[in-house]
Parts: structure tokens; sequence; C-alpha cells
């Protein structure tokens, strides 16, 4: 006799092992007797139910799933969740997973290639169902091979959504904001509201996203007769609000004509660009106008709101959840498939 | 003779209850010939490892832990971690988490308490190690019986840390700053740069963060001999960037003197205020110094950087995992210890 049943108070963490052991039958059969899927005798039923009722038993679902080969859990790895980016496409996510019955496990990786491939491998090793990657290597455009190939092996054996540009490279699915729809989306309006000057700042060629949109705004600015420059800053924090600053303080030092707008990369750069304006005593939008990609909320935290690129957040997050769904429930499903969102703009003050 | 050793292929998660079907034993046996804990027979333990080695199985680290009852899972509830405070306490958590190979499930309970609770049962059902809640209803002063009761209950089968200023009320452990110590160390550092007349905005009587900082800022101000006022303002979105706008608006408005320090409650509202306050064509700090807490990246994302009262989020996330770790090791730890953490304060341009 074990000791659980010397008690009356329940242990913690009781598990079907217990029960099993107590009644004298495997795990398995009680699994199938509390879930009631599959065949265990009346008499063993009786005894289990019994237990379950007498210990006010909660059937602990990973080992029921893992049964089943199931965990009921996703590993999602972002670089750093302090970026809002990350953060709110990770709520939208989380909220579809938790109503679906996942559970998330979230991890930086700091942007640390061999941390990332230790994050990639505990995930493995604790057999969650799918594995959801946001930025850090996945929007690098020169990769090891080694590195690409490790990303293919794991998504061969777990259903894999990439949320990087180029999802194809990785042999897993692809979930992306369409860059060059947003770019046409934003020149479109500036040419609506009569700019022609437009310059591009806070970016770097070896990153995806900032090398879409500046492609982009090449060619689209030519179609639709634009005067497109695109000036990246270098050093290592070309996507923040300092690379932002930077940039227009430079542009002012050299005392050339300014552009009339200036597009950040993203927010923060866009706010950058907004207070050293504001700094310098120019009018914004009279004297120039900034616009910004991402729709963080830092756009409404300045003196002048920000018009900005929404990435769509709530529907993104629901669409690489449902995409891992479909993934996970049909075991075999071909990888590979990327699905474009289309951004929209969201005008606000800091245009005219 | 089932599937997988038909095939070259490795099926998608092996588990060992595949290899036990095969070797004809129980699945604690195989989990402890792959661990190496407990006894099994050599002939047993060698099929056993053939196994392992032929299709290069990776334990599952899940079912071996719940063999010894633990899942090396641990849940993590914050209302939202798009809100700055909860990300970065939640990264400096999951770095030592998982370092100590923890697993950090993230959940977002929206402030929805019919949400937390199907988030906590499900976090049960998982059967996690430990959790940890921040923020929503551990902030509350006022709070229904039954929901303090199911706090409690949970506390009492899992090891659980609360960032909540009362975790003694919910019978769990508890970390949080002491608010009472930041406004310490405000109002000295703000009356040795010679403020008398100072006003603290945005928060909430029903908050224990804002409750305890407006008494502490009446106790100490009146200790240091400053004139202290405290003006909350009323809806539902206090804490925000607008509440600190609003408020200094409102004071303009008024046309009454105004006070030499306006102390937001966190650096959103502080930011608020100085931007109303740019706008307006107020000097910063000449005609009014502002400050805010909790150290968010957004004070330096201002023409004025924002002094602030820095939580000290490495050692706190930390802290946080530490504690919640001590209580995971020694099952049956006595709850309800709380420690604070002594915040410190980060001086800049936006006061003298």
């Amino acid at each position: 006799m074990i000791s659980i049943l010397d008690s009356n108070d329940v242990p913690k963490q009781l598990t079907i092992y217990d029960i099993a052991k107590e009644v004298g039958v495997s795990a398995a059969t009680v699994s199938r007797a509390i879930s009631g899927r599959g065949y265990v005798s009346e008499a063993n039923k009786t005894k289990i139910m019994e237990l379950v009722k007498k210990y006010n038993f909660k059937p602990n679902t990973f080992a029921q799933n893992l049964q089943a080969g199931f965990t009921k859990t996703i590993g999602y790895i972002v670089p750093h969740i302090g970026n809002m980016y990350f953060a709110n496409v990770y709520y939208e996510f989380e909220k579809w997973a938790s109503r679906h019955g996942y559970m998330t496990i979230l991890l930086n990786s700091k942007g640390d290639y061999d941390l990332e491939s230790k994050l990639l491998n505990s995930l493995q090793e604790k057999h969650v169902d799918g594995i959801v990657i946001m930025g850090g290597r996945m929007d690098e455009i020169h990769l090891p091979d080694n590195y690409v190939k490790e990303i293919q092996e794991v998504g061969k054996k777990i259903p894999m959504v990439s949320c990087g540009a180029e999802a194809e490279r990785f042999g897993c699915s692809g979930i992306y904001t369409d860059d060059e729809k947003g770019v046409e989306e934003l020149l479109q309006f500036l040419k609506s509201r009569g700019y022609q000057r437009i310059l591009f700042t806070g970016g770097a060629d070896q990153y995806y996203p900032s090398y879409i949109k500046k492609k982009a705004a090449y060619a689209i600015g030519e179609k639709l007769g634009l005067d497109i420059s695109v000036r990246w800053l270098t050093g290592n924090d070309v996507f923040s609000y300092s690379a932002g600053y930077d940039s227009l303080k430079i542009l002012l030092e050299e005392k050339k004509p300014l552009p009339e707008v200036i597009c950040g990369i993203n927010d923060y750069v866009a706010l950058g660009v907004v207070n050293c304006a504001l700094e310098a005593g120019l009018k914004i939008p009279g004297d120039l106008a900034v616009t910004g990609f991402d729709n963080a909320s830092i756009t409404t935290m300045t003196p002048v709101h920000i018009t900005s690129i929404s990435p769509r957040y709530e529907y993104y997050g629901k669409k690489v959840f449902n995409t891992l769904e479909k993934l996970m429930q049909a075991q075999g499903a071909v990888h590979g498939k990327t699905s474009l969102i289309k951004p929209e703009i969201i005008i606000r003050s800091s245009t005219i």
C-alpha cells in the first residue's frame, strides 16, 4: 500500500502513475479510464474512478497527452520580449493558443545564436507540439549553412512557423508582414499629400526587413515618380531611437537641403527623428514630415503623433497560431508555405 | 512488431512508451534505463539502449520528470506582456529559469479575473512545478474573499511567488519593489536639489503600489519638511501617458501656481507630463521638473530624459526565480515570506 492511501491529505502533484500503482494497472489504463477513450475493464474503471473522486484528482494533461503523442505545449522564441513588436504579436498569439488549450513557453534568445540553438534543443527534448521563431537569425540575410541546416532539421521533426521574411530557406512555414506592400501603401499616401523628396533611415542591409523596404522604396518610388533616398547608419543600434535622432542630427550638420519626409524603419527610429527635429526648432509636419513602421504605442506618446504602417498585431498573432495549429493537427502537413500579411497605414499628425 | 522498427526513419516524437512497447517493459523501466537511476536488468538495459542509439532518441524530459513528480515547467501570469514593466522582469526571470533547465509558460490574463482563474486552473492541470503572478488582482486592495481563497488554495498545492505588494494575503511568497523606499530616495534627492512643492499624479487608491506611494509621499514629505500634494485622476486609464498629459493640462487650465516638481506614478505618466509641458512652452527642468517610476526605456526617448526610480529589473527577475526555485526544491517549504527590493534613483535631465 503506497503512502497516498494512508493519509487524508492529497499529496502534491498526485499523478496517474500513483493511481496506476495503487489499482495495479498500467498508467495507460488509468489514462484510458479517465479520458473515456479506449478499453478498460469495468472492475478496473470503477476502482480508478473511485480513487480519482476520493482524491479530487485533476488528471495531468501533460501525462495524458504524452500518451497520445502530444504535450499541448508550444515553444516560442524571440530575441527580447522587451521589444514591443515581439510582445504585441506574442500577446495576440498567446490569446488564441490558450483558448485552444495550448500553453506557450516563451524564450528569449537575446540574439545569441548559441543560446538559440540550446533553446531549440530544449524545446525538442520537451517534445513541444510546435515552435514559433520570430526575429533574430530569422531576419538575417547572410547565414552560415549550418544554421540554416539546424533549423531545417528541427522543422522536419516539429511543426514550425517562422515569422521571418525568408521562411522558405528554413523549410518551415512563414507568416510575415508584406513589407513591400507596406512601403507601397506609405509612398502612395505620401504622394497623395504632395510629398516628393523622401528619405528612409535607420535600417541595415543585412536584415531582410530593411533590405526589402529599401528595394521596394527605390522601385515603387520610381514608379510613382518620387525622389527617394535611403541612408542607413552603421553601428550596433541601427534600429533604435538614437539611430533616428543621430540620422537627422547628421543631416542638419551637413547643412544640405532636408528631405520633405523622413521615414524611420520603425517607430523608435521615427521618434528619434521627431525629437531631434523639435529640439532643432523644426515644425512637424510643417518643416519636416516623419513616418514610422510597426504602429507601436510610442507613436502617440510624443508631442506629434506619428503616422505609421501597422502590422495588424491582432490579425498577425491569430494567423501565426492558426497556421501552426493546422500543422500540428495534420502531422505530415507540408511545410514551406508562406503567407504575407498586408499591413495598413495609420495616419497621424506627423504628416500633412 | 510496431511500425517504428519497420522503417529507417525516426517517426515524429518517438516516446519512451514506444520503446517500452517494443522491448516489452514498462515506460518506467525505460525511464530508469535512460536516466541511469534505479534498477533495470542488464538484458533489458542493453535492448533499450540499443533502440535509443539506433533512433537517436532524445528522451522526453517531460515524461522523465513526470515520473519523478516534476515537469520542470513554470507558469507565469501577467496582465499584458506589452507592458514594459512586466516584459522587463519576465526577460530577466526567464534568463535564469532556462539556465536552470526550467521552461516558462507565459500567460496574459488581460486583467480579466475569470480568465486568470481559468489560466491558474490550466497551470494546475499541467502540473507546473511553480507559478509566478505579477500585477492584476495581485495589486488590488479590495478583493472578494473568494479570489483570495482561490489563490491561497493554489499556493497550498504549487509553490507560488506573487510579485505584488501584499503577497501575505494570498499565503504565497512575495517579491516586490519597496515603493516606500523608492519614494524616500526620490524625495531626499528632490530636497537635495532644493525643490519644495511636489505633486504626485497618475495613480489610483485601489491599487497597492499607488496607495503605498501616496502614503509614503505624505509621511516622508512631512519628515523632510516638503510641501507634498497628491492628485489622482479618475477613469480607466489612470496609469497612462494620457493621464500624465491630462494632469498637467488641467493644472494649467486652473491657472493656479504650478508645483516645482511633478512625480508621475510611472514613466508613461511622466512622459505625458513632459510632453504637455513642452507643448505649453514650459522649460524642463527650468519651469517644471518631472520624475517617473520604473526606469522604462521611454525615459530616454524624449527631448528631456526623465529621472526615474528603477526597480532594478536584472536583480528583480533573478530574485523572483531564486525564491521560486527554493520553494520548488524544498517541497513543503514555508510560504508567506516576502522580500522587498530596494529600488534606486536614476538621475537624468528632467530635474536640476
